[in-house]
């Protein structure tokens, strides 16, 4: 467990107070009242730590770190390439990113620099080794933060200026090997898009080619492996001295950069999460989502992770930003560490006084210091973080299931023009992983390079893009015994768009042989009956023919295609797979996965049927260790839970389990 | 009859496959399975006809249409100045568009040409020549198609570069002779907008005049000539070789181009038919859509006309696309014909496996290739055609009704600032076509340029603008005994835009004088009574003074123009003019219409009471050919319809008609 | 009273018809008719007065304005640098702004050219001159009206050239003397944004950066300081040979611009009011919203102001555009006298042929000149006003309360990231305003450099910006013994967006310790019960603590910041202060104003209740004279009222006051 304990702290921001020696005195000693053990240093401190070029001045930083030291409390060191300071982008303006309409950026906000510039390579490289020779042994450092939130700059992520047209066709000259090759991967002869000289191809624009999903995604993967490249050559300038882990912090679902291939550069994994808490009574819609995320970092390493932000009150950039109402703050920080996080850190420690972020939620407000009911709440997590500490300290989630959440799909699904031009891939997924959270089956997300051995069930929605091997690969484990699902819109296309021809790769493994598919308008809506209950059938309805020997679970009820199947099952080697013709809904998901979990043999901890808003996930090691989570603000029970013990109270639990509105319980027992 | 018989078939891309010498012999074997007759090659081939600069590569083309004409498929041979091939763009980049803010494209897409550039004219006329040295005397060639789409660039259509301003000052100077008379017609005083050099002429721009109607307009008929001129060039390449007729295919209700302008240009008409079926449960909006753009077609040169272009199945660019319910495919195309057409073309023969448009529907699926409901329906069309082919030949639609659809007064009232700022005219003009529609009661579509002398009625809906002769054109057919109808917000301006001061131009002829025009807000809609009935008026209601011997059908009902008329009829000559001084709606067009109809002596073909989702359409010939439409998804009668034969039975029909779901029959007698 | 009566005319532009020498003849005849006493001459003639670069042309407007003289018309005389010649955009390009983005405008439009340009300044200037010294002595020419709706370029008002860039970074110079100053005023550290070099600041851009409000706000001042400076530049070119007074015309709630600072420029107030009537059939909001906008241009000077352009019939930019029902006309213009104009000015005389505002309503008509209802409405108001100027003359509205309007406050709010995104500032302060003009107590709008000495109450909703001082002003005026009432998300930040930290600035006056603040979604919509009433609390609710001898009016009823303060009173010195912790809406506001009202002994000037949709207003002189105005289209009577005289009938009226539909009746009595 990094620093031997679960960490408790958040984002610190000094460098904006070095004038006011008492408030950083302070800061010091409320840490101490708020259990803080762990804070976060050096995000967007460039400016302060090279005041101008080549000058460095780290003595306050030094001071800082020391100062914490004294009193116990750890700390990240991030490189501070997330914005550059001014000076830089004087003297340098290639440092600064074009946008996909060939302007060039002016200096401002953050993540605005080229991750291909030399001038940038080279600046932030001597900073970084400086930074590592300085502080990369300092006792009270454990880890570095490799820059923020990287490709976050509120649009694609990316930079087209020329330098990046260029390494672009040198990745792809390295892919392809010849145009010949690109041309025919691309299907280049389309609308006559054949290149016939590498400097022919740029990056997709809004004013130029953005109609092939083949040069967008290939696109999108460049704009991975240059990010990813810059990562690692911070990760290469910090260990010059230092032999910490080094993590880069990663956001929600962000479509900009493929986290399955950046993780690689990784130690550990961490993140931040913001969930819209309280945008309506019914907390479970997002409550789902923030778990998927969770569960998703843990998928990417199958290890413990780091909640590197969360707001330990409101937010400042949603349209409306509601306060947390009592119990939820602590509920969120327990929904992490449930499943698979060994932290909780915020952002940020102290409201800063101006600028962008100055209404984002702090642990100290401006006006009331420690004396709110945000710093209260921050205190109790504080307080109870340690007590988990020991019982956490090796432990993480074994999912038996997985869900394909593969980031290639994503942006194939999303840029092609096919039966609807509105899909949001991570709704689709979300939406079946909302049915494993209601019954407390947790799930890891993989992506296709996956390797499937250990799942008793994988569930691939929408999964439009079969990359190389991966039919094999899911033939293999259904023969193999496993469970598989997968809907309507999937099987379409190859890693570079290009559609299979003749028959669905998986046509064996499905039994079905999609023919067409509706995109209905609204009147159109159909239905089907599951398990003698009536469902909607809409957005997106595939006609296919099952094959011989495929079971029918249920049929359309309306239209020419009634009568056609729209759940199917379908016995392979070992193994089953399922198939689900059209989007339906969360309720028809639930009733089905009930069916599916059972089948494969899947229970949730408690064994327990779970009321809604309740869900509960297991952190397995010597012991188990099941939280057991409310996400509604009223009380609610859990019955058939067996015999458990409360990890924090000690108090014996049989049967009944008693949950207040926003309570999360720990139980354990020995593991079997 | 082109080809001499009903064309059947769609465009065809065999470059995408060249490398697959199995798929080009199946495509000609399944094109005789499903009765194609007729492909059309070369759209887009421009990068594998010359694959670099000057070089020329026909061989397989030559291949294609001989083995195409061994099996008796004729073929439409397009010149590929649609889209460009890389090698062009880089190494002359000015052939590359420039929008309205100023920037030049880069490469990609399509239509993404300037029309003005030398050498893109140089090099494509080239092209052109070569082709029609080759194939333009190839037997089983009929028919040339010169580029594709026309001004069809997602966009305004128009190319902003520097050489085309020059050309629009040029295309100024001809038509004004002195910036005094420019200034003048554009009443440059206003806002200081007087030109004292050529050179200040710019084309409308965000970034700059787009205020000005006079300008934007002028801007759109210079954009339309220079297309025009492109496409002669074309046209006059092509020729060199050839005898051959030529086409450009249009789309439906297109602003960028006045078509009735670019059809001079034309041995014959074309069109793209891409209706939103199944949009809603009741198809009659969109069928009467479809109608009218037939109808249009048909109507530019008085004959029948090409459907070149249209979806055996789904289309992909629809934010949903629905498949085509069973029927419906049939119904489509038997539209086409009863309204005109002589072909049923399609787009595409078989699906690409890349790029923008691998999942706009084709004969030929990616994965069931023949084996389709969509193969079986459009082997029904191909069965069905041949027997309407000599019924059919040397037949055409010839309404005793028109409409006018002028392109100057689409641009004219859309740009300028008046009492509202949302008029869409196609959806005013199309609104009064569907009372004509649903009455079986057809129209040809006119602009202000046309003859209306061979016309019962003439109906001009939202006539903003009139052009030069057209208040004496329509005062004369009034006065010869004609038919008008006319509504607010018409003749209020001249070719420049400039208002009519004094009186409206046909006050004389209308019997009112307009005095003011009300927008009214949601709240203050109105009403009035019209043969007993009530109706809405809202949207625009124009507050006009009866002259004498002025007719009032009805009054508003409310408001302070309470018992001002809303619709009026005024005696004039032998004729008459109808006044509708309000928006109201198809209810009231449907009642009003009827009326008119009966005064003006014009029934349907079948002198029938049309229901609901129903309409007939004549072509005459030597014989009557009447097409009867249900576009209801269920069985309807029609009754009182006289004596008829089903020209494809050979079944008498007299007195009812029986049509089933989506069902097209056709009727013929002796012409009278 | 400038002129010596009320004008009555508006803007008139005979260079549009020079080459109609009968249309000018017929102008002047129809003035007469109409009682038009005064027209606006000049605006946007630049191009006719400077037909080429240095050669003046001004022969054609003095024989305009002897003509008018001749008949007793008087002259308001623009200068003309609201629109620019072409030859002057064509030979100097640099004139013309450049837009956030980087882009340079073309030509077009108006308003489009760079206050800073030094050729813009000069060429402007001499022709001001040139124009001083020919028309400025002369007998009918009354006032200079400096260019037109400054800043009124359909965008940001700005120009971002690079004369702009550097002008800006010497007025932060001068500003804050020190980039050390400016960081730390800035909160630089933030993000890295330390300035370390002038060069290094640029404009707020999209491309750039937009997410530091404090320099978003300072840029807005910037922009209002170099827009005076050119106002104040063409003020002084134009008094060289004239002792005129000058004006500029101001629009509504204009964020461009801060009109407390423009307005130190001028010696007369005037604005442009085009209040959207019959949006809906309740006309209060919109009835409302113009009486503020009537008062705030009173409050610059605390003087009358003109009404310098209003529509006689329709506007011709909204989406509809309705026209006046019958009487509202009238009751408009008297609305403006009521709140303090001199003057009842159109845009415009006469609609021009063609271009952009054609179609934009003016006395006469292109069609039906003066028969029509709207030259028939202006006549009558023609008729009216003489027999109210002598009444009216030296009278002006002296409110006792004052509500506070600050456009660095408005900036602020609307820039920052808050608790929520969507702040509308005006929509804020004009609910208040409705509250007060329901109940006929008239407010000034007053900014924080304002004396509030003269006021017994003053309130200031959404007051997030405590400029320098106002604390202490506040703190001054309440211990005196004035009423001063604010709500939630007020004294947040300072001059620069800085927090502040400790205590809100006016926790000793309001009585209360804001803590948090909550933006509610939907569902979670809170309330309190204020005298017996429930009302809804939403959008934006602080959660405050009340100090010891607060007094709380309301408490949250729900969530868990029920029986928290809602609405609290706190009295200070010898005054009172109230505090609105949530957001509610005009129900409540009414009630609670009401009782606010009665604490500070303020009632209206009939002393009566109003029914909805009436307000009265008193202008003060040597008489009372008090307007009651009637804005539903239904009689209404007020009771109570006292005794009073019609002052143009001449009517005794005596406790009840009869009003017919939009009516609007002057009472007068003598001063006490």
């Amino acid at each position: 467990m990094l620093g031997g304990h679960l960490l408790h702290g958040g984002d610190y921001n000094p460098e904006q107070w070095l004038d006011c020696p008492e408030i950083l005195e302070e800061d010091i000693r409320l840490m101490k009242e708020a259990g803080v053990n762990c804070v976060t240093l050096g995000v967007f401190s460039w400016a302060v730590l090279e005041p101008e070029e080549g000058v460095y001045d780290f003595d306050w930083l030094e001071r800082i770190i020391e100062n914490l030291g004294k009193e116990g409390i750890q700390v990240i060191l991030a490189t501070p390439s997330g914005a550059m300071p001014h000076w830089l982008t004087q003297k340098y303006p290639e440092v600064m990113q074009v946008q996909a309409d060939g302007r060039r950026n002016l200096p401002g906000k953050r993540h605005n620099f080229c991750y291909t510039s030399p001038v940038m390579r080279e600046k932030i490289t001597a900073l970084d080794r400086a930074l590592s020779k300085r502080f990369g042994r300092k006792e009270n450092v454990i880890l570095w933060h490799l820059s923020n939130e990287l490709a976050g700059n509120f649009g694609d992520g990316a930079c087209h200026c020329e330098l990046c047209q260029s390494a672009f066709r040198e990745w792809l000259k390295e892919r392809y090997g010849t145009l010949e090759e690109l041309n025919r991967a691309w299907w280049g002869r389309f609308w006559s898009h054949v290149y016939t000289d590498w400097e022919q191809i740029h990056s997709p624009a809004p004013h130029g080619e953005y109609t092939m999903t083949a040069l967008t995604v290939d696109w999108r993967r460049f704009v991975t492996e240059q990010i990813s490249g810059f990562c690692t050559m911070e990760r290469r300038a910090v260990a010059e001295y230092s032999d910490l882990p080094a993590t880069t912090n990663f956001m929600d679902t962000f479509k900009n950069l493929d986290y399955n291939r950046l993780q690689k550069e990784l130690d550990i994994i961490s993140w931040d999460n913001y969930p819209f808490w309280h945008r309506e009574k019914d907390e479970v819609p997002v409550a789902a989502w923030s778990a998927a995320n969770h569960s998703m970092m843990r998928s990417f390493q199958k290890k413990p992770f780091l909640l590197m932000e969360s707001a330990p009150s409101v937010i400042n950039w949603r349209n409306n930003n509601p306060l947390k109402r009592p119990g939820m703050h602590m509920l969120s920080c327990m929904q992490a560490l449930a499943h698979g996080a060994d932290s909780v850190q915020y952002f940020q420690w102290r409201k800063g006084r101006g600028s962008y972020e100055k209404f984002h939620g702090a642990v100290l407000d401006h006006k009331n210091g420690s004396d709110t009911r945000t710093f209260r709440d921050v205190s109790e997590v504080g307080a109870r973080l340690p007590g988990l500490s020991s019982l956490l300290d090796g432990t993480v989630n074994r999912p038996k299931a997985a869900i394909l959440f593969d980031w290639e799909n994503w942006w194939a699904v999303e840029d092609t023009t096919g039966p609807r031009l509105d899909f949001c891939y991570p709704d689709w997924v979300m939406e079946h992983y909302r049915a494993f959270w209601e019954q407390g089956i947790e799930a890891d997300f993989v992506d296709m390079n996956a390797d499937l051995s250990g799942y008793r069930l994988v569930s691939a929605p929408l999964n439009y893009m079969y990359r190389a091997g991966w039919a094999e690969k899911v033939r293999d484990f259904v023969s193999g015994g496993g469970i598989f699902v997968t809907t309507c819109f999937s099987g379409e296309v190859d890693d570079t768009d290009l559609c299979f021809t003749g028959h669905h790769p998986l046509e064996d493994v499905l039994g079905i042989a999609p023919e067409e598919i509706d995109a209905p308008s609204e009147e159109f809506e159909n239905s089907f009956t599951y398990s003698g209950k009536d469902y909607p059938a809409h957005t997106l309805c595939a006609v296919v023919r099952a094959k011989e020997g495929t079971e029918l679970l249920a049929s359309y009820e309306k239209d020419f295609y009634a009568g056609c199947p729209a759940v199917t099952k379908h016995a392979y080697g070992s193994g089953e797979a399922y198939f689900l013709a059209a989007a339906s809904g969360i309720a028809f998901l639930r009733a089905f996965y009930k069916d599916v979990f059972a089948e494969a043999g899947l229970e949730n901890a408690l064994g327990a049927e779970l009321p809604y808003g309740v869900t509960v996930t297991e952190r397995m090691g010597k012991e188990r260790v099941v939280f057991v989570m409310n996400f509604r603000n009223e009380p609610v029970c859990v019955d058939g839970i067996g015999t458990w013990t409360d990890a924090e109270t000690g108090e014996a639990c049989a049967d009944r389990l008693q949950l207040a509105a926003f309570q999360c319980r720990v139980l354990t027992k020995q593991a079997d």
